[in-house]
């Protein structure tokens, strides 16, 4: 299929799981909004929770760019700023939401969820790996736990503590885990 | 009202909602569970959205014993495993999960689960205030941020990822924030 025939098909998707929610989410209706005949779209996905999954995995919506700064510390604030402007601006900020409160109720829909967080996890492993070969990181450090302390602390305070995200929150967060918060200026004396 | 009787209402609130979700949840259904009148219930809670976020508050059934272990790692350690153990043992993880859910749907769930995050934060707060007067944490250290990348890390791999977490997850997420992830052996040289 060309791409941004894809493309439209996987929005109408996020949209509609936006707009209406896993429910009411239907192939019919991805097929009404992305003016692509529903037996083109099964030809490609057999099952809503196949389209689903693939739109969450490869929408340009919800895509962060992978950063490649030369340093581990930007690299990782880019990541933290990407994540939290998804997961605060609209249209991508409903759709997370959406897909989180799915991914709760629906076991077909939690699988789509771990996918996502797969794909996003191979894609990271690269600036993990570039900041190894460049001796910013130990051999022991774990890139999952990393990305587990700051996505985790982007998603708790935005759904659920409902807090904004100021400018200093993304050098703050991976300040802490790259450096500590034991020491008063972040660095060994 | 007794605080044995009010337990019960709260217990019957959760339970309902885990199996019903948001919407399935009613007074009527948690006045014939707990047994008591939905008249009592109702001069107590005025509404679904009130006896709801009282609920998740107050009920044993979400409360952690804020530990006090004299030393602040040893007090977080406790903290992760707790919310680890809330969030992976029934009946506690449904009713997290089912919260969660309706959080990102219900603006006055949402309101509740943010109560709860606030109730939380601040009874997490004599654990810093503790640390801070033995010395073991810098006054510019910020308690929200940590407290959002632990409990985001437990949230992310369990709710999200579907993971397991392993008996060591508490000692390396709490090593990770508060000794930072950049030096090999966790501390200064």
């Amino acid at each position: 299929m060309a791409p941004r025939k894809e493309q439209q098909i996987f929005r109408a998707t996020l949209d509609l799981l936006a707009e209406k929610g896993y429910d009411g989410l239907t192939v019919e209706g991805v097929a009404e909004r992305s003016g692509v005949n529903k037996t083109t779209i099964y030809r490609w996905w057999p099952s809503k929770a196949a389209l689903l999954a693939a739109a969450l995995v490869e929408a340009d919506l919800l895509t962060l760019e992978q950063p490649d700064t030369g340093s581990l510390r930007k690299d990782l604030e880019a990541l933290v700023t990407g994540m939290a402007g998804l997961l605060t601006r609209p249209p991508s900020a409903d759709v997370a939401l959406a897909a989180l409160g799915a991914a709760v109720r629906h076991p077909e829909m939690a699988a789509a969820a771990r996918r996502f967080f797969t794909e996003r996890l191979a894609g990271e492993a690269e600036i993990f790996e570039r900041a190894r070969r460049r001796g910013e990181l130990p051999a022991s450090a774990d890139p999952l736990l990393i990305m587990d302390l700051l996505g985790g602390a982007v998603w708790l305070r935005v759904a659920f503590r409902g807090m904004p995200l100021d400018d200093g929150f993304a050098a703050r967060a991976v300040s802490a885990v790259l450096d500590g918060v034991v020491r008063e200026d972040g660095t060994c004396p």
